[in-house]
């Protein structure tokens, strides 16, 4: 691409950092005009469509999906910086990740990765809707502003005093709205965004001890507290956010209510994930952290916190995040006919065996997984059926993780298994609200694809080895130096001797008699 | 490939065409000994395995699947002519098919092509289990012996002298017992043979009228008839058919009751097709017509027939073509326990819309199809739901075309839509036996995916353009040239301006009161 001028200005000189050791950090909303030179220049361009995704197979690549659309944008407004650094931090931080979507990265963790309750720092998903900044601990500040009583600017040192304000470990899951997205894409295709609605499996959860302090705490210490009017905390990250051919700065909010809930232990400002300093892909140096809600409102690098009497104006809130019924679509959707995803269901997921595979067993099968409720409900049961949800067994208390009132509890269960061949196996979960998930992923699909919280269910293909015919069938296979797998390919040898069949026929005739 | 000798001589010498004027016709079932070289011969070779097409996406190529192993065979025992001839008819004697496998050729219809009552020869599927021989007609001999009083010998000029036996037009609906199966794939894979189990559609089935003898007069009039220990007709065809490193003549049976019922109008040995000569991709010179029984039964190309005692001892009719439950599978699946695929049971399909397609509707849906029923029954009753199958709607009788005894009705009927989004509309059939249709795949999945006769399923995106907010929207996309479809684009445009979600927003306010 050749760079583009706007009025003689080259662009790389348009929208440049915003502040020294902030790397990558372009401020928009507080330059309304610059926002609509943004906006000139993408109407110029064409960038590429979102690739097809949902009525065509997902590739068998990793990344998965490939930003173009979204370089594209960041290389014509001059920020190609931004995308580069992004990248380099996912090889630098994360390991092992099956990249849904390479830029805005968004990274999901392998369930192999999921066998602990606290998920490793490099394995842990990550949902960025923008670029990576790169911004300098010492060189960061926190701005508090609006309907508080005293604007201020915090250093994270100043943060981190545990004179000024005590400190706080909470374990938390967080989870993208997206979780298990891939089963409603499987069922029907919805909105086709590949940043909004990336085509997430099991693993777009993860569970961190995040260190930092409450923020009620920090708004009555540092700013004599909240006025009168102040219902909403809004929180504006350093990412650049790109909708429909407008720029912003990463913009969400959280309730006044949730900020001062349990002590202000629900909403909290960390900068330390399982003992280590944030990492720079997960928000590091500052981000929110908003228990039992969806992973869009904990805002990473969020340098500004505004009281407002309502709920943030930004894009993300106001016209995405939206949980539309099944009936309304692309011909009808509007953004006042949604309501607005915050804390999230009951929901759970088996992550061992693994769907579409053989399980060869001798009665009893064995399975894992993970089970979260969001909106201040923990974990009460785990249930599994082994027959698509005829016979549901419990899974034994004792294998299950701990509770924690904002954390997931993993769990581990083995079930009798008489039959074979096909069969569906499924997991539900109830809160301590009572609540359960909806039975089928039809029950609750809607059309931007989000909280997939019902029964999963996943295909195994039964083989039980205590079953005479099977055995005697393996000993065949050993003898022949024949495998099982793959289950689809023939095998080359004759499935019953002449004999056997002839006697067969002769005890059962293939023909009624007269 | 190099050519293979046995005992010095070249392979393209061991497997003559056995008669002049049949080209491609090679003789097993009278040489034992030529199939015990073939058998060794082919322990020598190890052919391209199975293409892997149930747990990876179809290929959207046409061909679907392309026949390697069983070119590979043919060529390496010198039979390349064959596979040669074979695709030259194909291309000869079809037109638009979807070529399911390209050798041994398994051809579908498309749904366009299947909306009149008779399905055109060029149109119509076909389910080959092996090359198609060049039979001239004039060198062309039927052989019929076992235990018939007279073993004969007739010419087709015989066959056709109606002085000798009286001829009959039936209209005939033949399908594959694999019609339908892309749909237990989709929910399952099984055992995973391209020829036998080929991925099929909707469109492996077709109607034709048939003109020919009937069987049962042919065996009084020229053979005095059977003698008292015979209960089964068995056909043998001059195509190679190949099975786990062995070859044989294909061959099946029906039973003699059969053979015998309704005056001898349900078995016919047929020469012409909807008026013209039988095509040779469908069994010319002559083939068997089975009316209500798996197509497999009605054997192309047929050169004997065996009055036997029992069923075929041919491993189509043995070892194929059987009906597991879904327990049997790899691990015990043998040729005695399923049972023997003959008459086909009541079945119907959606051909318009096709799924996974939006449908913009005033609130009326029309749909068509075909439903069939075998075994001797014909299609009394269809009925849709738009809605999962909660409601259904009866196909008004005159929108069905009239009762053959062996043949399909292809239905049409407008159903009430008043819902938007995602629906599953969904068909099923009561034949003159009061049978009706499983209500989901899984209901009757089996391990050889044979006879996918559930009520037919298909998902369509549902816009109603008399509802007001999506006349609105139609509006506004007319406004600024854009299209509704692809579903899954986003729209660029804002779906809402600022002052309507205020409103709307004031009015039904996003956060509870206190």
């Amino acid at each position: 691409m050749t760079e583009v001028e706007y009025q003689g200005t080259p662009v790389s000189q348009l929208f440049p950092d915003e502040k020294p050791g902030w790397g990558g950090y372009v401020e928009w909303e507080k330059y309304p005009e610059r926002k609509q030179i943004a906006a000139e220049l993408m109407k110029q361009v064409k960038l590429s469509a979102p690739p097809e995704f949902q009525f065509a197979p997902l590739p068998n690549t990793n990344p998965v999906l490939v930003g173009h659309r979204w370089k594209e944008e960041h290389e014509y407004l001059g920020l190609k910086r931004i995308v580069d650094f992004s990248w380099e931090t996912v090889l630098k931080e994360k390991d092992n990740m099956l990249h849904i979507l390479d830029f805005p990265y968004n990274g999901e963790t392998r369930p192999e990765d999921l066998k602990t309750k606290i998920t490793e720092n490099k394995h842990h998903f990550v949902r960025n809707h923008g670029g990576v900044p790169d911004i300098d601990e010492d060189a960061f500040r926190l701005e508090i502003g609006g309907l508080v009583n005293q604007s201020v600017e915090l250093k994270l040192s100043d943060l981190k005093d545990p004179s000024k304000f005590p400190q706080v470990e909470v374990t938390v899951t967080l989870q993208c709205s997206g979780t298990r997205r891939i089963e409603q894409i499987a069922e029907y295709p919805g909105d086709g965004d590949e940043l909004i609605n990336a085509p997430w499996g099991e693993g777009a959860i993860g569970t961190a001890v995040y260190r930092g302090v409450s923020l009620k705490k920090v708004l009555k210490a540092a700013c004599g507290g909240v006025k009168p009017e102040c219902e909403h905390l809004e929180f504006i990250g350093a990412d650049t956010y790109f909708k429909k051919g407008h720029l912003f700065n990463y913009a969400v909010s959280a309730p006044l209510r949730k900020v001062r809930a349990n002590s202000g232990e629900e909403v909290i400002l960390a900068w330390e994930m399982n003992g280590q300093p944030l990492p720079k892909i997960h928000g590091g140096p500052l981000r929110v952290v908003v228990t039992g809600y969806i992973g869009a409102r904990s805002t990473k690098w969020v340098y500004r916190i505004n009281a407002l009497p309502v709920p943030s104006y930004g894009p993300v809130q106001r016209q995405e995040y939206l949980y539309y019924t099944s009936q309304i679509g692309k011909q009808n959707a509007k953004y006042s006919n949604g309501f607005s995803i915050g804390q999230m269901p009951v929901s759970s997921a088996i992550l061992e065996p693994k769907t579409k595979t053989v399980v060869i067993h001798d009665g009893k099968v064995k399975l894992s997984g993970w089970a979260y409720s969001g909106g201040g409900n923990w974990v009460e049961r785990v249930e599994v059926s082994p027959d698509g949800g005829h016979v549901w067994y419990q899974v034994p208390e004792e294998n299950l993780t701990e509770k924690h009132y904002h954390a997931w509890r993993l769990w581990n269960v083995e079930v009798p298994v008489e039959a074979e061949g096909w069969l569906e196996f499924c997991v539900r979960t109830w809160d301590s609200s009572c609540n359960t998930e909806p039975t089928y992923v039809r029950s609750a699909w809607n059309w931007d694809l989000h909280v997939t919280s019902s029964a999963h269910r996943i295909k195994i293909y039964s083989v039980n080895t205590t079953r005479a015919a099977t055995k005697e069938r393996f000993e065949l296979m050993r003898k022949h130096g024949l495998e099982f797998e793959p289950l689809t390919l023939p095998l080359p040898i004759s499935l019953e001797g002449e004999d056997e069949y002839n006697a067969a026929v002769e005890k059962r005739p293939r023909e009624p008699r007269s």
